[in-house]
Parts: C-alpha cells; sequence; structure tokens
C-alpha cells in the first residue's frame, strides 16, 4: 500500500464526505468520521493495518462546492499538515443548477470550478506527500442531462490528476458498474446521498487506487 | 364544475395523497387534510365555490399499495359513504420493485395491481356519483426503467376509467409537461414526493377533470 | 400575464407573507417559501409557467407593522434588486390597536401608517418593474370597529397604488366575498391567520391582478 | 355563602373548564385545577375561607358537548358524589356548526342540546345540595350570527336554572358588560378562549351569585 | 380605587413576582404577566374596571436579592415611568442564609437590605404617584428562625412605607391569617412559592389597600 | 456486620426509598438503585465488603403509603425471598392530612397504618432472615403539627421493631441530631425529600444499626 | 464466493449484530440493517456483487444470550426461511457474570450456553444451505478472567461447527491480531462494543470465511 | 478530624470530579457538586459535622488533563481561596495515549505531567491550609499496559505528596482492595467511570486520610 506509517490522510469535500462527522476537527472516536466512505477507508485501514497508524482527519462539510472550499483551504487543509490529502468536490456546483435553476448565484459553472480547483491542487500539491482527487458522481441509469454535466466536471478533475500528478478514484465508474445490476433508487432516492453500499463502493475505489491489499 | 351542493369528496392513496394528514379521519380545519394536493384542491374548492359546501376527506396512507387500500377499503372509505371517490395509488406498487429489489413480497406486480383496482373500483362505482381515477407517475427526465413500468400502471388505471365511466386524471401527463422546462430533481429530488409546485400540478390535474371553473 | 421570463417577485409583509419561511432568505426548495400564500403563488406560477423561471422570494416577517417594514428595507427589499415587488402590511399595525388597547408604543396610527408606506413605495416604484401593494384586511362577517379601522388602511393602499401606479389586490374585498358564505370562525379562528383556503384566496387574488392565465 | 362546610364543589364542562387540568381527576396540588376560572374560583374561595375546607374537583374535557357530557356523567359526575355542581356547557356544540358547517355529525342542535341538558339536569338535580347552571358564551362585540345561536343555547340553559331551582350565572351578560370597552380581540383572539381576565371574569360572576363575601 | 384612568402599574420583584412572566418586558397577552399575583392582580382590575386602562407590567426576576434590583433599577424601573410601582423583595435575601449557610457572599444581610432599598424608595418616590411595599413572607405556622428574621425585614418595609408615604401591604400577616387553618404544606411545599391560593391572597391583599371595590 | 455472605437486602418505601430506580426491578448497573440512601447503602457495603456479596434490591415507589405497600407486597416484595427487609413508609400517609386536607380518601390514619403495617411484619417476619423497619421522618426544626403526627406514625414502627424482633432505624433522632446545627431548608426545601446529605445521613443510620464497620 | 444468487442470509445475535437496527424486522433500506457489522457485510456484498442480489436480514437484539435467542427461534429465524444463517450469541451469557455477579438469574453458564446452542444449531442447520458460528469475543489485551471464560465458550462454538458442518469465524483470533498493535481501549471502551474498525474486521473475518472475492 | 470550622474544601479534577456538577461555580443545593465522589465527601462531612461548616466546591471539568488544570488555575482554583485543595488529574493525559494512539498533540506525557503539576502544587501550596494529591487510577484487574503507564503517573503524584507536605490518597490502592473480589466491568464498563460503588470507594479514601471519624 501507498500510505506509510504514520501518514496523516485528510478528506474534503461535501455532504458525501460529511456525513454527520464531528465538527470543528472530524476525527477521533465515537464516529468522529461521521457514517460515510471516509469511516469505512478508515476501518478499513486501522482492521487490516493496525500497525502502520494512518492517521484520517474528515473535514467534509455539507452543501459545499469548490468555491466553499477555496474559502476555508487554510484553516481545514493546510492547517492540519496532511500527508495525504484527498478531495472530492463538484456535486453541488452542479446540482444546484438542476435542483435551484433560478438562484443562479448558487451555481459553480465549469469555468470556475476548472480555475478554483486547479489553483487548490497546483498549490498544495507540492506541500503533501501524496494527493488523491475523487471525481463528482451522480447515481443515474440513463443518458440525463445532470448526469452530463457532471461528467464534464468529472473531466476536469481527470485533468488535473494527469497534470499534476494526483491518484484519480473514477467514482462515475464506479457507481456505473453497480447501475448495470441495480436501479439508481436502490443505491440513493435522490441519485446523491447514497446508502451504506454506495459509500462501501467509494471506499473500495479508493483503496483500489492506494494498492490497499484486501487479503493481508 | 361536477361536484354539486353538499357532496363528500373522498381522497385515497399513497404518501402523495396522505402529506401527514390528521389520523385517524382526514377531515377537519389546522392541516387536517395533509399539506398536499388534497389540501390544495379543498382549498381551490373552498375559495371559489363556497356557496357548494363540498366536503373533502382524506384518507390516504403513505407507503400503501393498491394490496393495502384493498385491506382497508370498508373501514377507509366504504363507511365514509362519499359521494365522490378519487383514487392514486400504484407508486410503491411498483417502487419497491426498483429501490428493494430482493424484498420481493412487498412488490405488487402488475397482474395483481389490475386485478385488485378493477376489484375496488367496480365495486364501489354503483355506490358512488363519481368516481376519478389518478394515474400513479414518475417525475422522471429520461427513458428510465421505473418510468417504463409506471406507465404499464397507467395504461391499468387508463382501461378502468374508460371501462368503468371514471374520470380520468392523467398526471404523468401533466408532469411530463412541465419536465420540457424543468429537471426532475427541481421537482422531487427523489422523482416521487413532490414540491408545493408538484402537488399544485395535481391539483390543477385534478379539478380541470371536474370542469373547476377558474375564472368564477 | 405581466410577469416575464426571468423576473424576480419579491413578497414584503408580515405573519401571513412569513408562514414559516425560511431564514434570513426566504428562497429555494423545502418550504423556503412558508406555507401561505407566497408558496401558492409560487406552486401556481411554476407549475403553469415552468418555463418563464420567475423567481420568488418571500420576506415578510411575523408580527411585523409598516414600521419595522421601513427598518429592514435596505437589506430585505433593495439588496435583493427584485424586479417585482409585493406589499402587504397594516394588519398588525391596527390589531395592536384593539387586542393591545394600553401598549400604545406598539401601535402604528393612521398618519404613520400613511406617510411611512408612501415613502416606501414611492422611493422604491422607479427601482422596480412593477409593484403589487395589496390591502391588509380582517376575516369579519360583521360591522366591526376593527373592520372598519382596517378599512380605513386599505383605503391608503387604495390611494397610493393609484398615485404610484401600482397593481392593486383588494384582498378585503376577496374575503368578503367569501365570507357571504361562510362565519369567519370557518376561516380563521382568529380572524387574521387564515387557514388554507384563505391563502388561497389571497394567492388567487394576487394572481387576477396579474393575468394569470388558469386555462393555460 | 352558600357553600357550607366540607362541602364538594364540581364543575364539569369543556375547554373553558379544563384548561390543562390534571387528567383523569381534576383535583390536588400543582395546577390539579387547571389554570381557568375553576382554579380563580378555588383560589379565592381557599384564600378566602380556609376555616371552610371547600373541596374543588375539576371535570371539564377540551372539545365536550353536552353529547359528550351525557357520555361520562356516571363516571365523571355522579361517581364523585359532589355536594354542588356547576355545569357550563354548548360552545362546541354552536361552534362547530360554524367553523365546520360541513361536518354535520360534530354539530349539536338547539333540539339535543336541550333534551339532553334537561335530562342531566333532572336526573342530577335531587341527589346535590345544589346546582349552577353557567351559560356558553361567545366573546362578540357585534350582531354576529354565532353570538345570535349562543344565545338561544344560553337561553334554554336560563329556563333550566329556572325550572329546577339551579343557580344562574349568565356568563354572556359579564363578557358583554366588559365588551363595551374592550374589542374582542383583546380579550380572546379566538372569540372563545379567554385570557386571564376573562377567566377571572368568570370566576367572578359564578361567586356573586354563590354569595361569595368579598370584603371577609 | 386610587388607580386611575391611563395609569402604568409596575411590580418589581423576585420569584413570586416573575412566576414564568414574558422576558426582558413583562407585559401583554399571552402569560405574559407570569401565572402569579401579578397576573392575579391584572385580571382583577382588567375584569373589573376595563373603562380605566390601567396597564400592569410585571419585572420580577426569581431568585433576586434587593441587591438584585438595584443594579437593575434604572433600566427595569426608571426607564418604563411607571405611575405606581410596587416592589416585594426579601425572601432571597434572607433564605439564603438558611438554605445555604456556608455561601456568605450570598447573604444579603438587614443592614444592606434596609440602606438598599431605602434608598430605592427614597430616590423613586417623587417619580411616581404612588408607591405600593409589600413585605417579604414565609409561609411558616411555627416559632421559626427564618420566620424571625423574615419579620425583620418587613418591619424594614413597614417603616419605609410609613416614612415615604407609600402603601403598605402586610402580606405576613396575610399568609397568618390563613395558615391559622391551613398546615403550610398546603399552601406551599418549600414556605416560598405558594399555591394558586396564596398568589390569590397576595393579589386581595395587595387590592385591598388601594381600595379596589369589589361589588362594582 | 450482621448481612452475611451472598444475603440479599430488599428496601421497599417511597419517594425517600425511591428516586428515580429503575423499573419494574430496581436493581443492577447504571443507577438502577436510585440516587438516594438505598444506592448509598449499597455503594458503602460493596466498597466495603466486596467479598461478601451482599444484593441490594430497591422496591420502593413515590408517593406509597402502607396501603399501597399493602396492596403491592406479593409481588414486590414476598416473590423476591429476600434474605433480609427494609421498610420505611408513613410519610405519604401523614403528609396528605396537612397538604391535601380535603381529600381525606388519600389519607392514611394512626390505626389503618398502624394495622396494615404490623399485618405486613408479622406475615413476613419469619421468612425473612432479618427485618429492618425505618420511622418516617419530617425534617423540621420546630414544634411543627405534621412533626407530631409523624412521630405518632415512628412511635408504631418503634412497637412493631420491637415486638416483632426488628432492628429499629429511627431516621428521626437522626435528622433532629443535624437540625441542631442546619436550618431544615438546608436540607430539605420541602422538609421531607432531602438532599445527599439528608440521604446520606439515612444511610450511615440504617449501616451503623447493622453494625458496618466503616474502618474495615 | 460460496453464497448463490437470490440467496437469503439472516444474522441472529446481541447488540453486536442490532446496532439500532430497524424493527421488528431488520431489514431495507435507511439504516435499517443497523450500523455494525451486519451493515458492513451488506454493503460489501451488494457493492462487490451486485448481479447476486444476495438479500441479508438483521434479527439481533441487544442485551441478548442464547437463552433469548431460544425463546424467539421460531418467530425470527425460522418464519423468514433464509437461506444461511449466521449465528454469533454468548459475550452476555458469560459479561453478567462478571459485572453483575450478584444477579445470578441473568447469568447462563456453559453447560446451559452448550446446550441450548447445540439445540439450535442441530434443528435448524438441515433447513438451512448453510450456517455461519461465530464465536462471541471479549476484546481484551490481556490474561484477564472474563476473557478465560469468553474462550470457554468460543470454544463450544468451535465444536459445534465442527460437529455440525458449519463455517466457523473465529472473531476472538480476529481481534487478537489486531490488539497485538493496539490497546483495546482504541478498539471498545467496554471491550465489547466496538468502533467501526471493529465492526469492519467482523465483516472481514466473516467475509473470508465465505470465500468473498476482494478483488473483484 | 482535620478540616476544621468555616474551612473551604476545593476539588478540582476531570470527568472523575466533574461528574455534572454545576456550571460555571459547582457550589449549591440541588446536585450542584455532581452526583461523584465530591457529592459523597461532603454528604459524608454535612451529615457527620453539621457544625463545622465545611465548604464545599467542586471546579473538575470532563476530559482535563494537568494541561487544562494549568490553564484555568487562577480562574478556578486561585481565586476561590480555598483552605482546602484536593488535586486529581492525570487518567486523561494517559488514557489519550491508549485510546486515540494517533492523535498525539492530546498526549500528555510524563514529562510534562510531572513538571505541570509540580508547578501548580509548588505554587500553590502556601496559600492554602492544606493540600490533598490524589493519585490518577485505573480500574483493571490485569497486568495492563495503560494500567503501567498510569502508576507511573501515580508515582509523580506520591513524590511531590511527599516534597510539599501534601496528603496522599492512593486512590489506585484503594481500587486494587475491591478488585481482589470483583471484576473490572463490575466496577466501570469502561475501566475509568466507576459506579456510585467505585465514587463511595474514593470518598472513603479520601476521608480516610482527613481523618474522618464515621463513629461521631
Amino acid at each position: 500500500m501507498i500510505l506509510e506509517k504514520g501518514n496523516k490522510l485528510l478528506f474534503i469535500g461535501d455532504s458525501i464526505t460529511d456525513c454527520d462527522r464531528k465538527k470543528p476537527e472530524g476525527e477521533g472516536t465515537f464516529d468522529a468520521l461521521g457514517k460515510g466512505y471516509v469511516s469505512f477507508v478508515d476501518a478499513l485501514l486501522q482492521s487490516t493495518y493496525p500497525e502502520l497508524g494512518i492517521r484520517v482527519v474528515n473535514q467534509g462539510i455539507s452543501g459545499n462546492t469548490v468555491r466553499d472550499l477555496h474559502a476555508r483551504w487554510q484553516e481545514d487543509v493546510l492547517a492540519h499538515n496532511p500527508d495525504w490529502l484527498s478531495i472530492m468536490i463538484g456535486i453541488n456546483d452542479v446540482w444546484r443548477q438542476f435542483d435551484k435553476p433560478l438562484i443562479k448565484e448558487k451555481h459553480v459553472y465549469l469555468d470556475e470550478y476548472a480555475e478554483t480547483l486547479e489553483k487548490l491542487v497546483s498549490e498544495t500539491r507540492r506541500n503533501v506527500k501524496g494527493m488523491v482527487l475523487m471525481t463528482p458522481f451522480y447515481i443515474e441509469n440513463n443518458e440525463d442531462a445532470m448526469l452530463h454535466t457532471m461528467n464534464q466536471y468529472g473531466d476536469i478533475v481527470k485533468q488535473l490528476a494527469e497534470k499534476y500528478d494526483c491518484i484519480l478514484v473514477d467514482t462515475q465508474a464506479a457507481f456505473n458498474k453497480v447501475l448495470k445490476n441495480l436501479h439508481s433508487s436502490a443505491l440513493a432516492w435522490d441519485r446523491v446521498h447514497p446508502s451504506a453500499t454506495g459509500h462501501m463502493l467509494l471506499a473500495r475505489a479508493f483503496l483500489r487506487e492506494i494498492s490497499f491489499n484486501w487479503e493481508k
């Protein structure tokens, strides 16, 4: 596995990352990491590699867009000095364009998204040992307009991962594979906030990319 | 308008009808009719035709399928002696097949749906002055599998309306019209439980079919 | 209809407007517009004219008088840059004179009401495409002293509508019509806060004046 | 004063009597008598005539009509063996005809009211030392239709008081006197459930008729 | 009665006065005056002299001693410009000496009490039309040490009433009269916070001294 | 100490014994024994004699009189097969005579108390290894009427302890000793429900009589 | 993997299994499976083998011993007709002997445990396709008396697994491995109810024994 | 006993001391001292030596380490001018090293503990009449790593007690004595927060060292 003894791994993102984590610091015992994929990643890391002492911190906040991440980057990311940083952002940037089409000041369009995310990645990349970029996703079986837009945002993530030597986690691809067998309503009534199954799928996709050894 | 002075109009259905109505009887002041289309129909009837004294009763129960309606038909419909009866059922009959595909005992497949609904309609039709059949719906922009199935259930409703001389309210058609301009997430995050806009659309579709006079 | 594509319509007023809207901004999904006539107007607009994308904002606050509106006008009205503005105020200005006759500092008498409301209307009129003035009302069947006073306040509203080229919504006339058939207790136990029927009546009165097309 | 040492005085009625009394028995310390006129009567009796040890019991239940009193008469009145019995009923019998005009099965019309109340009074009168009949009331300044009906019910109470040698408390007259100076909204927003002032007025009207000595 | 048309009567004191009044201003509808003697005085005044429009304000705060009154005198008394002022303070000044004998910094001994109260009375007396001084009390049947001390505080009140031409309400005497017939536990389990009977007794004692006409 | 290895000690009584114990069985971890003297006795026994394994059960119920104990004796005492039984009852038997003097059916007078308690003691005495009778008490500094009555009930307890070879715990004497230094309000605002100090005093009085060795 | 398409897998046990599952049936969406290892097993199965449609049911109840399982076996296990059954029981059977040593009727000693569990396993084995027996565990770093006893119960489980051809999950061994690196307080403050890490460890131990393919 | 008439005894520490005491000042009636050993010490002192008037103050705060005590020493200890001061700190200093091994900034290692505690003791010792140092403890039957570390911290406490003439309370020794008969789970599920038995054990250990006379 890529993570090394004593590494601190920080997750930043929106409600998918947040999942009722402890505030202000998402770290410690008793559901401090929330109830989503971050908690699952931690549980799998600690139960499989207890000897490594990987420190996991969850700094996700529900409803965030990349604009919000930018505003709290210093305090919620840099000040923690993570060795590894994982970013998953963009769902709300897109969703607001579809569920609140009239409230345009809450929309974060593709240009702003790309520019802001690149700023955060480029400025932070050298300060961490490794960075993981997770694409935003939409749990949708059909050729949907919002899925189409989400994929454009995902493409930005893929380009940045390539450009800045980050590990890419293609969450949309992971969901798409399961959606061949299941209707989206079985994974998430609102196509965004998944069940435990969906979060486990995210955790597995993440761990696969950091060469987690399941058979250990 | 078709409804006449002193008529009692009873609505039966699932959560779309229920909307937190008062239990056990969904009638009276202070949100007794719930917060959905039934309340809107009532408010439009009372404010427009106060002289008619139309009595509206809401007997919807969240999560119900046609199987559940059958079980409580005597107590919750017939015992109330309505002059007019409106039925909207089928969403959960279909939804469970998609969001809980493994729990098959909760699925109500097309045959059972058709047979049970016909039994209820046929036996009750002669006891009421008029009956309104509202199709079940799915708020979906795309060519979706669950929408496809829902339309089959809706077809049953259309056939029964024809066969038993009921007024048909094609709720799916009403939603489809609006979905040309809006993404489904703007109307209902889960594509089933609509916002006030969606409920108003249902109320308007209902009232149009009973010749409500908006300009009165 | 008078409203045009992309217009923002802002409602300001007291508890009749407020109806548990979201604070500080009364806009968005999930009952953000409250449960009263503003929500009904929005639901009717969105379900009938989805292609217009009319943006509705609710800035009502329970208990407000025109004195309170004046104090928060900049922040809660002007800062939002509405295209259309609807004002309904005056009920508490009058009510306090009758239900708390001894607490005179909370009374807003006719002169202050007229002067303050005119100041708000006159200064704002040129900044908006259109303005709707809704009279305050009292849901009362009889020749009542408070109704008598309320009508004086309503007359001010009518004069201002005329003078400043605003659309007038005579809410009292709308209620009076229904009160021919119903006792006031059937619409509002306290003769002020109406049931859904009363709010629908307000919504319909509003929409009629802006040439809403019910048959669309 | 008419009440004698050790007498038990039982009040029966609707929400005006109930006022959150303790259930099932409305007797004892800590607001067991509720927060309305019954509590005030008791407080005035105990503080003025502590040596008499008058025992006051409150058996009012919110929403009751005379039909409800009849159903629970044995258990809630006779089983308590009161020396004195005070009855105030009829407000809901009338109110439902006005606030829920369509739900006719909840209306108790004048004939049923008169007949049922007479049955209760006539059968019980000989078993108690004294009986007080309080008229139902409506706190209304105007010539109102519901007030008109309420007065008809009050007239029944007056006739029964005369016929069966009961003490009459004309609560409507007591309210009317105060309403010369105050608008009904200052006493009760819904014209039925009064403020402490209204309840004190009821207590004083009651005590005046049983020759309470205020100067003692 | 001594109070005249339009007079404002303000009560200041501790928990006996407070009784869950509305904060920060103890005035208005819906239990704003609390549930104790102040509310009873108001209810008796309004129901008997509705034509006078006496305005009653409750500024009591639970746990207060005369030291606390001094600290908030400007804001909670003088700023209200009362015509009449009623003060009842001293119970906590004494009680803390007995129930928390070791926490001496919370004790207000006789000298401080006398000096502070005189300061408040003397400086305020000329600014009001009338002032009522109510003695503190202890509901106790026996020759008790705390009662003994309380009576010393009551004596101070009596002397100040005499010296500054205030109306005296001897609450202890009023309780003592009833205690001839009742054990203190029937009036107040803790001998301080009375039942409705005890509060009515306080209200009656107050009203007697301002020449309230019960027979009006 | 008198208690022997493995003995079960059951306490029965009123609110002083109850103190929010777990229901229906007052035994186990996490405050199952309540927060009063029973818990203190247990804590002192377990921490001092852990090797004995004394099993303590609390079956007190708030508000109970000896009449209530009689009604639940089989189920709540005998069915538990205690080795040792401790009874403290009588406070409510007396208190109701003073705080609710008019509700005579709740009073348990001396004769009934003596007779019922003797019945319980005499029938149970042979079935247990030992029985402790604790007198009821009243925390009162003065020559009070209720204290006088309570002492009569305490005398009954003393006679029964003598007659049936029970261990007597004179709780009143224990409180009296402390009351030489403290006012009753420092121990119990209502003179009945003591602070932790009062409960510790009860625990110590109990333990002294069973020869508890604090120095162990 | 051993499980086949359409299999129903039922888990029965105590609080470790329960983890706030839905009652009465622990199946469906929205945390119906609780928040522990059962939910993790399900999430891993559904996200990895969505095409198999494995149905997972959680019937654990907090505090249960094998005695409780026996009492509800018919209703909570057999009536569900599982294809696969997993049993983890015994922790409370042992724990009560240590945390409540005096309440012996709640202890389930080794003989009763062995006999009852064998009865359940032997009678049910032929009715299911496969059975998984999970040992009870104690998260303890040291040579502890309770751990020693727990291991005896675990040995029974191992023997039964062998005798009745069940799959064995040695949970204690799984925990012991991690405890080489972590103190028990890092996994479970009470050494019984583990963190997400502990539950993931259980899930992985379970899945390993049913040949779950992590790399799929 | 060592404490003298009128002495103020202040306890400072962590959750063992805190036990839900009143904030900000842990002093007064109604559980102001919390529900742990401080309350027990107070109850035993007040019930045994009421004539001394020992004033007990609880300033414990849950989760505190010696680092936290240092930060609030002036405000929470010195500003109270205690005659006697009791300190029990160190459990969280150690526990965090074991239950959150990765969050190293929350660990207080032995050097910092020793240095900080000595600073507090040395600077405060001359300002108080007496100081009691209670060792931190861990309720553990086995040769446990965390117990081993805790004992090192306890040794620091013992050295400081010796060096600065403080009274030492060896809480670990007190627990160890009971643990010969009981498993740690019978005293504290998490081996840290004890039952009432454990708190009584602490109270007794404390009182023994200040020569409390139980037989008084």
